[in-house]
């Protein structure tokens, strides 16, 4: 299908903005009238754009399927998330504000505790601080910054967690963690889960980054030795540019937004996370561009904390910014989310996510406002989230008709 | 995708119910207010769930495809009923109550007439009654109980109809019909449709089978000869304990469902009609299992014979009993159909089939009853009838994140 739609794709002028309020979706919440945050804020913006809008709803991955954000956010772009290959170590590194090379291996790492045989007695070595991190990164890097002709980038996390990129000639990622996952046991060897030369050569030099830290820290106990594991290689993916001749803008405040439009062949333009700054951005760049990726982290977060008060004023807080977006006058406009973050769940969830498109010919299904409700019984029905492209490009005047 | 949903699967002790009323789905009747079974129907307590819970509806097959019971079900296992190969005479014999074994090739069978040059002249033996079949049947076992080293199991049916399965070591279902398929024309012998050996063992045996049984009977005019066809080998499907992690019940009155559970891995659980008694079977096994299918047949019998009343009766008989099955307290619930049998159908149709879900994460579509209409509008939409299982998963906590 996907080839289908970029041997469809026209150029054009016109512009699309797709604004992501992450983990938008909610459910109805029992303390609050059984509405969700989207319904109970006050959107006066949205709700202008509301009647003349189609409203439907977004399946990130599959029925009952909770995707990360990762996932989530390929699906928007365009891609199969269930079918696009980004490792869990990519996406850590990509999400540490890492800007990775084609070829680059990237797993997530972090500090533990060996016994003096060698057997990990603590996987956290004992929760040490994202100082005591920070500090013993550095050292790692002086001693352990390169093995072979393969540079170890190195950057640190929150507490005992860092993050590994390979860089050098000739590394695949498809390696196994040099993790037992368990107390009580030797950090295994990593080993390639499938033939090839890259593969063979990622392990080698991820084991013996993981023999030299544990010399280098041998005094450094409760942090006397690192894990690897979620290796896995930056992939090539045909970007925006190729894929829908769109020139592509990325405005988000986080590494991990940026790094997976990053993927997706688009420019980034790091910003705050003031709505207002990210608005003001996109009409900075409304001239160079023809695609926005904005990205407003606040709702994710307040559900992730189950704060309804706090997802609904994320919701306000963004919708009384609008204006300035709505005044660039985008040809076809998407307000969405990557995934739902219901906040009686406190986490992400698998319910479709609300989608407003807007546009002269998206259809105008007469809702007053745009909230998970209307979204259910509007025109555009539930469609998979890897189908929102499409949909923007027809909006926007950029795909041709099929057959005669 | 089914793979996708099966890494995802998570260990957990939370508890999973599929209520099937078995050809639940229905029509607006225009001798009846234009409503529904459902909908006329008093249901206090499917009352008491459903502003609470989210509906949809399930598409068994495809649109426009009407299932049989045996792809119902298995679109309700999570399985493809498209690609997942369950044979007609397995269903047939699964239907009958015959256990069957892993190897085993089943087939209907029954009874027709010959003329003296061997030309089938009746292929239903002028309809011989259910009583002259299982003597007939008794005969055959005497005397085609057994072909080369392999056994003949025999269970007679309605009429002119029975089963035979034929147990034996290296046999394979890839075996054409030994039935003309109409009148006028000699019995041709079966034939491998597939290389295998196993093929050509099998038609071997089943002419064998058929030639022995024309001399057996050659006394019993108008049944003096039999005809197979349907042949099958039970396929060897992924079980729920395999794939979902889920020890899994099977409550019901009927051989047929319980032998596509048991395809499907279940644990078998015999019990007579009425809801209460498979209810408090449920409650018997509660702590010994994960997941229960509960099977009610009820409503599809008044469904098939046209009758609203019966089928809005059937459904208050159930929804009377349920409150011993809802004082279980579900993670998650599922009250549906495998098909919609609508009343002014007579039989089994391709309309998708309302269901609801009850969970704690579920979302709460705020209707006050469950049926056809709601159904239509709820926040599940139209899903196929094989992501029930990830969904239902999903609310009962047992799916992981899909990415970061």
């Amino acid at each position: 299908m996907s080839s289908l739609i970029e041997s469809l794709v026209l150029e054009s002028s016109s512009k699309i903005v797709l604004l992501v309020l992450d983990g938008l979706g909610d459910l109805p919440h029992p303390d609050h009238g059984f509405q969700t945050p989207l319904e109970a804020a006050k959107t006066p913006n949205l709700d202008s754009l509301a009647p003349h809008a189609a409203m439907g709803r977004l399946l990130p991955v599959a029925p009952g399927v909770t995707p990360g954000s990762g996932p989530g956010h390929l699906g928007l772009f365009g891609y199969d998330p269930a079918t696009t290959p980004v490792g869990r170590g990519v996406l850590e590194a990509l999400g540490a504000g890492i800007e990775l090379k084609p070829g680059d291996v990237a797993a997530r790492a972090n500090f533990c505790t060996l016994d003096a045989a060698g057997i990990v007695t603590d996987r956290r070595a004992g929760r040490i601080s994202s100082d005591v991190c920070a500090r013993l990164v550095e050292k790692l890097k002086q001693s352990c910054g390169r093995v072979e002709d393969v540079e170890i980038v190195l950057q640190a996390g929150k507490g005992h967690r860092f993050v590994a990129v390979l860089r050098g000639p000739g590394l695949t990622g498809a390696v196994s963690d040099a993790d037992p996952h368990v107390e009580g046991r030797p950090i295994p060897a990593a080993h390639p889960l499938a033939p090839g030369g890259g593969n063979i050569k990622a392990a080698r030099i991820a084991n013996a980054f993981v023999v030299k830290s544990r010399d280098v820290l041998k005094a450094d106990a409760p942090a006397n030795a690192v894990l690897m594991r979620g290796l896995s290689e930056r992939p090539n993916l045909a970007g925006f540019r190729e894929r829908f001749k769109l020139r592509a803008a990325a405005i988000a405040a986080y590494p991990m937004y940026r790094g997976v439009a990053q993927l997706a062949g688009m420019t980034l333009f790091p910003v705050g996370e003031e709505p207002a700054e990210a608005f003001a951005a996109a009409q900075r760049e409304w001239s160079s561009f023809d695609f926005f990726f904005i990205h407003m982290k606040a709702t994710d977060m307040a559900g992730e904390d189950g704060n309804f008060a706090a997802k609904t004023a994320a919701v306000e807080a963004i919708d009384r910014a609008l204006p300035s977006l709505l005044s660039l006058r985008p040809d076809a406009m998407c307000v969405t989310g990557d995934h739902s973050t219901p906040v009686l769940v406190k986490g992400h969830s698998w319910h479709p996510v609300p989608a407003m498109i807007t546009g002269a010919r998206a259809g105008a299904d007469g809702f007053l406002r745009f909230h998970e409700r209307h979204a259910r019984a509007g025109s555009i029905g539930v469609v998979a989230s890897k189908d929102l492209m499409p949909l923007l490009l027809a909006n926007a005047g950029r795909l041709d008709k099929f057959g005669a």
